[in-house]
């Protein structure tokens, strides 16, 4: 069996990019049905994909599942999977265009069959693709299994995963690149840049993107995080340095806001995802409906209401986010008063065990809000699922939404109050500098060093067992083992996470900078091992995600923008409250209003018109995103001139 | 010469378009000269079209023109100048494209050899385009002319037009149809809407925006209205009511905007203007630079860096516009100080001449602000002209946004300085009304019926003047009086004013709502009127305006919503300085102020959330977009497989 499994159909060998693992206790009618439908032909509706079941490990235990098969293809079939993607690459003649198997030689980098044309991110994105637009014909269910029911245009893969019958899908890690690229990127202590290029080409462009994003964010910190330092050095804290330093960094954060939309635009031109388009994604594998047909590409997929899916967002999602902040509110109030109470009764009568008393509001609100955030996101993803969202963008982004606005009011409402209705300035500083740091310590912790000590055990008990039976004079596993172990690490959930520590640090940078100007050096410093640390999470932790296409950070960028509006607000308020202004109006209080809300005013209308002023995609792109538009149109007038005189031949 | 002039070189007679009219003392080898490149072939440079000279007039006289020229072309000629314009014609199937000569016979209304298929409106166009990107070739002077410099690639026509050799160009009105069209949409008393499609068909795109702008703007009032006329009548002044009539204001503002983005879009869609791409447009003709290669089209034209362009508007218009915004408002103190004085030489001693004192400085006021208006206009014609735009319509943005900021400034400066500075609430609904009214009715009387008069007084004479010589039994005009006529009516500007004059009034309706109510009624009965005026003005007062492709109103619509932000803004003034209002937070000023900007923020984010919630295309025009956009992209795909193929055969 292991023997025979190495070679395909065809009898030649193949390059495994994709793992599938089915349950242990699959029927093998249903697999033998799943892998009959992987390797048919396109025309008969199959994804003409290789497949191989993998053999058993050296270390053959009971409990090892046996039903795990990798997918490949052939270069010619990965180069025609690209084409039907629409993947952008650059031509000879340095233009970004869709690749088409028949003008292959036009392009760049294509030599001899094509091998090392599409990097292996691209290859694994294929091919994950074809699975997931591999449809149900005439099936009625999945053989074997009467309950796993399937209509015409259902996803088979999708169907497998909800009925638990396909556990995982993952592309494999590519050992000689991942050790290139680990040296470049982290390895070594550097002043250099990050190999975007590299990271893009191993992870994709979502994941290049985020490491664009938080090398960039952390360059742009660094003039507020120079200026920063003396203020809290000298501890100056007279009016108009501090005016000069909060007006400063309210413009420096829309401008870098701005300037960053131009560099993604940028980088994703020459990365090819700027002009592949939307509108013609293939709907995402969960999305259902009604079986139809796309009223842009014309062809069959399932097709669900617009205005449903509205009132599903408007009637049960926005109520359940906005009860949530509710109750989040009422929760951060219950604390302030049981803070409250446990220091008067402390004050009443201050023993040890009064003294500990203190502490337990912090302790609940802590336990209480995570579990909470815990339980919110499941929900938010539920609901997000239950809204049915066509596109894999549309989907991610309403999940965003929902995630962000909650862990925002989470994150800053406690600070908001201490601000804004306490109106303690030292308190807010301090409670600024504690979570800053707490945060960032426990991130750090949480998210590489944990995950990769639990992985390290692992890893170690299985070299183990191997050197139980035989002994490894390399170090390097064998690829039946290698499979084995990226099947058991943990699986890397998006850059969800990323981001939004990214947008939350963000914001104690933005929002009371003018409080704690040292904030901006924190974040600094932290974005440099979060770099390093997120790098190695990248290369040793997790399985090695699919490759996501995307264009710029999407609905970050947008959150991004809403934080710096709201930090205009912030800023003016603090500034207007403190004591070294309020000293300027000694008799008129209602002066000091209008003037504070006249500067944000004009503040607003000044960031408004700057996001106006700076374009989002730099002049050279521009021209070459209309040349493509100007050359597709001219093409589309060809054709038609050519169908016209062709129609004119049969007519006479 | 006459017999011959109606005859063009091929013998066959063709339907007159556009007039040139040129100096009566023209040299004869310039005229040979450009008559000779208006003819010449288009492969030799020339623009290959139809001109003849019109005859003498049936009174001829010494003083009239012999150099007026009649430009027509074949229709195959309208057709392909159509293609290489990208018009946009509606398809069999039902769907947008541009046209083509080769797959004529795909489109709907296309019937044996094209009559018809195109509006006169779009034949007009056509001719406009190529006269205007008829471009000098070896010519370093127009002939008899040595100081009318021409070099490689300068528009002839422009040139000729700034030497005051070519005196105007215009389209020739249809009889026939002009009869039709005016009868349909202003001659009778109707509760239809306006004929949108035929003004369409008649004046092209621009125009029929800005008439469906108007008429959507009438409708949308009317809600506003109909709650108004209670307040006004009942003289409901209680906080709740008003609060609600602001509210209820605002949020309208906001949707009444978006939604015409909306109906904007439609529009556009179906006449063809809202794919075409604004990037392939020809330079205007007044865009001079250095001769070298458009980076999109590849095609000759001269080039200007934006650099240049932009250090030209912000150092040197933008200061200019400041400077005389500045000097706006030392003129309106000026005014309110020369106000008091007066005031108090009266209270001192009222006599007569006193009493008359008091209208001087309103006098002064209103003439210097005239007059100020004027210079400022041609100084901002002239300054957008020596920004050396590329394109039309940023030429057109340029100059509106900033005639548009000295008007608002000037006309709501005062008004402004009533309700905040004064708080006289009384005298702005005064000075509210008045502004309202006087201005209405100055301008249809200035707009339309004044022109009306003096055309009708012009037209009389020259009637008369025929009937000197013979008796006419039909009332119509032969073409040689026709002609001779349209060239002296005024110059229709453009919708520039109209737009101008629909701004301020929402201005009116919206800045101050909550303090007069009745403004909204105003403001209906006033456009229900201009629908009138200003159909009639352009059928009967000016000269038939070239057609305007637009895709949608352009820079009006963002200053439409600048405006309503700018109204949150005041109107929650408004309210918080009601006595109403004060009442309700009788100790603390502080907290009154504080109410007020917390509502106004909330109000502003509710705008920006409703923004971004209204698509600005519906989703119907947006598959068919996408459609259009994934045909092309397919068809650039084929036409690379069939470069391929064909290589690949001359290769073996």
């Amino acid at each position: 069996m292991l023997q025979e499994s190495s070679v395909d159909s065809s009898g030649s060998r193949f390059a495994p990019l994709v793992v599938l693992e089915l349950a242990s206790d699959t029927k093998e009618e249903a697999i033998a049905w799943l892998l009959s439908r992987i390797r048919d032909w396109q025309q008969n509706g199959g994804a003409e994909l290789l497949v191989e079941q993998l053999g058993p490990g050296i270390g053959v235990e009971e409990k090892e599942n046996p039903n795990m098969f990798l997918v490949g293809a052939s270069m010619q079939r990965l180069l025609c999977g690209a084409e039907d993607l629409g993947l952008f690459k650059e031509c000879t003649d340095g233009s970004m265009r869709a690749f088409t198997f028949a003008s292959k030689h036009n392009f760049k980098d294509f030599k001899g069959d094509g091998d090392g044309f599409l990097s292996m991110a691209e290859c694994q994105y294929v091919i994950k693709h074809e699975l997931d637009t591999l449809r149900a014909k005439e099936e009625t269910n999945v053989p074997g299994y009467s309950h796993a029911k399937l209509y015409p245009g259902k996803s088979i893969i999708r169907r497998l995963l909800s009925k638990g019958i396909l556990i995982q899908m993952f592309p494999l890690h590519e050992n000689e690149e991942l050790k290139r690229l680990s040296f470049s990127w982290y390895k070594k202590v550097k002043v250099s840049l990050q190999p975007l290029d590299d990271i893009r080409h191993y992870y994709g462009e979502g994941q290049a993107l985020y490491f664009g994003f938080l090398e960039y964010f952390t360059f742009a910190l660094v003039p507020m995080a120079l200026i920063g330092v003396p203020y809290y050095l000298f501890d100056w804290e007279d009016y108009d340095k501090y005016v000069v330093f909060a007006v400063f960094n309210l413009i420096w954060c829309t401008v870098i806001l701005e300037l960053w939309k131009r560099r993604s635009a940028s980088l994703a031109y020459y990365w090819g995802t700027l002009c592949r388009k939307k509108a013609f994604e293939e709907p995402r594998p969960g999305f259902h409906g009604v079986l139809g047909h796309n009223p842009v590409t014309g062809r069959a997929e399932p097709i669900y209401p617009t205005s449903k899916r509205h009132l599903r967002v408007y009637l049960v999602s926005l109520p359940f986010v906005l009860l949530c902040l509710y109750l989040s509110l009422y929760i951060m109030m219950i604390y302030f008063q049981m803070e409250g109470w446990a220091l008067s009764i402390y004050d009443e009568n201050p023993t040890f065990w009064t003294h500990i008393l203190l502490f337990i509001p912090s302790i609940i609100y802590a336990v209480v809000i995570e579990a909470m955030n815990l339980i919110y996101r499941y929900a938010a993803e539920f609901l997000t699922e239950w809204e049915n969202h066509r596109l894999e963008s549309s989907y991610q982004n309403h999940l965003v939404l929902k995630v962000l606005v909650f862990n925002f009011f989470n994150c800053f409402a406690s600070l908001f109050y201490i601000a804004f209705v306490m109106q303690d300035m030292e308190l807010l500083r301090q409670s600024l500098a504690t979570l800053l740091i707490t945060s960032q310590i426990l991130n750090q912790f949480m998210e590489a060093f944990l995950p990769y000590w639990l992985q390290r055990r692992r890893n170690k008990k299985m070299i183990r067992k191997i050197q139980k039976r035989r002994l490894y004079e390399e170090k390097e596993l064998p690829l039946v083992e290698q499979v084995r172990l990226e099947a058991d690490m943990s699986t890397y959930l998006g850059t969800f996470d990323d981001y939004l520590e990214l947008f939350l640090l963000f914001g104690y940078v933005s929002l009371f900078s003018c409080v704690f100007p040292l904030a901006a050096v924190l974040v600094v410093l932290n974005n440099i091992t979060e770099v390093y640390s997120d790098a190695f999470k990248m290369c040793r932790v997790f399985k090695r995600p699919f490759a996501d296409p995307a264009a710029n950070i999407g609905v970050w960028q947008l959150a991004f923008e809403a934080m710096s509006v709201i930090a205009v607000v912030t800023n003016c308020a603090l500034i207007g409250m403190s004591p070294q202004v309020r000293s300027y109006f000694p008799e008129s209080e209602t002066q000091l209003i209008l003037c504070t809300v006249a500067a944000e005013h004009v503040l607003l209308g000044f960031k408004f018109i700057l996001t106006f002023l700076i374009q989002d995609v730099p002049k050279h792109i521009q021209d070459k995103l209309a040349r493509l538009e100007f050359e597709s149109l001219e093409a589309l007038k060809k054709k038609k001139m050519l169908e016209a005189s062709q129609l004119s031949k049969t007519v006479q």
